[in-house]
């Protein structure tokens, strides 16, 4: 599938595909439609999970919540245990497994949460001609842990994990002005330039990710990412947690449109 | 205390006052701090109201959510029991009594939220010229029932009640762009004319509050209304809730600057 065909998918029609048994990267498909990170937790940690989400609002802007058993919404019209190429299983905070379905794990008291990805305000800056580097390089966006707390809730609690893109020092402003639209795919930027002052001391070496491509000039830009949620399980250890792969992520049936403010 | 007086209160003078017998609406007080409609009910529903509040953001914009049991947040550091003029107590979604503190029937199980407040748009619309009617007047706004769903969660349903007010033609456009950049305070309107089509039969007879100030050409707005969870606690019947009355609001420490967007 070339990537043409990919980016012209509608969602019902990736999903198929990775039903089909794509388990690879979904970034450049469904052209338009809002990709999601997953996390599912027991309904029994699900309230603080909300309160988590309500207050980091950056790090987990939620887009949708399911019912409780739910495997689907109207935002997500497909099968979430099944839909999504590759699935990470938590127990007690531990990577237990990573597995290209978890229909036969799913509970009826798991709770699913969608957070917005960064894919949607990649393509807005992207559009906008502020180049996404690794991107064009083929690799992945690098990631790191940092010192900036998230706001604990209940059993969870986590600092924050973030994205790095570098950006020409004059597109700087536009790259915050166009992020800032899009409030439910993290919004703007958390952190503009020096990394230590976030507690990221290696740029060369990101936790998750690969290394980063900067160009001569360029000014470090740190997003809230949408890892942190995992981040808050490893930390957390709540009994049980299902998330996706990273870049593996749900693709929803929510236009990009909707998610632009005002 | 004069108008003027009210205005320059900070948050916490304004709740001070409230605590030493204030019981009458906090319109006008405390410029530039949000202020808030409040819903708690038992932990055990919490979840449910989440997932409404999520569902249905115009209606339900979540300021803050505090941790179960507490009376204040790092967003309203006061005492929620005490620092509100007037409580409504619901019993099986039934108003059994109205009262100026709550603090004998807290209990260790609720779960605070504080919902946006169209105090706030108003002081954004009023700014820009655009009068309020019914301020000039010295009436309250009308709300209306409506025939708009909100979504389900869990327990709790309800449709949307809505407030209006009348604005000049050529002013509607205005209205709508500034109140789209607070979405914490309920957005853009919902719907612009034709009263009937959302269900409001006679315009002259509101649910709640005082019948409309209009004047000649003026269209009639309609924005979702913070009193929609209290419809939602009357149509829902949770064993227990407390709520603000009408107009008079919690006034937080979230200063209105941090709510607009982008």
């Amino acid at each position: 599938m070339d990537s043409k065909t990919q980016r012209s998918l509608t969602p019902g029609e990736a999903r198929q595909k990775i039903r089909d048994g794509h388990t690879d990267t979904t970034s450049g498909w469904s052209d338009g439609w809002a990709q999601a990170n997953l996390l599912a937790v027991p309904r029994a940690q699900a309230f603080d999970l909300m309160l988590f989400s309500q207050r980091n609002p950056k790090a987990c802007p939620l887009l949708d919540v399911f019912d409780p058993g739910a495997k689907r919404s109207s935002r997500f019209q497909g099968d979430i245990t099944t839909d999504v190429p590759a699935y990470r299983v938590y127990e007690h905070g531990e990577l237990v497994e990573e597995r290209t379905d978890v229909a036969d794990l799913w509970r009826d008291d798991l709770v699913a949460f969608l957070f917005g990805c960064s894919f949607s305000f990649e393509r807005a800056l992207t559009e906008a001609g502020i180049e996404m580097r690794h991107t064009l390089s083929g690799s992945t966006v690098p990631m790191y842990r940092t010192t900036l707390p998230c706001e604990s809730a209940g059993v969870f609690s986590s600092s924050m994990v973030v994205s790095m893109r570098g950006v020409p020092p004059h597109r700087v402003p536009d790259a915050v002005r166009i992020c800032a639209r899009y409030p439910a795919v993290h919004g703007a930027p958390v952190h503009v330039g020096d990394p230590s002052l976030i507690g990221v001391t290696d740029l060369e070496k990101p936790e998750w990710g690969d290394s980063p491509v900067l160009q001569e000039g360029d000014v470090p830009v740190f997003w809230a990412c949408g890892v942190t949620p995992q981040a808050m399980v490893i930390e957390s250890r709540p009994e049980f947690a299902i998330a996706h792969a990273p870049g593996r992520m749900a693709i929803t049936d929510i236009n990009e449109s909707e998610l632009i403010t005002p």
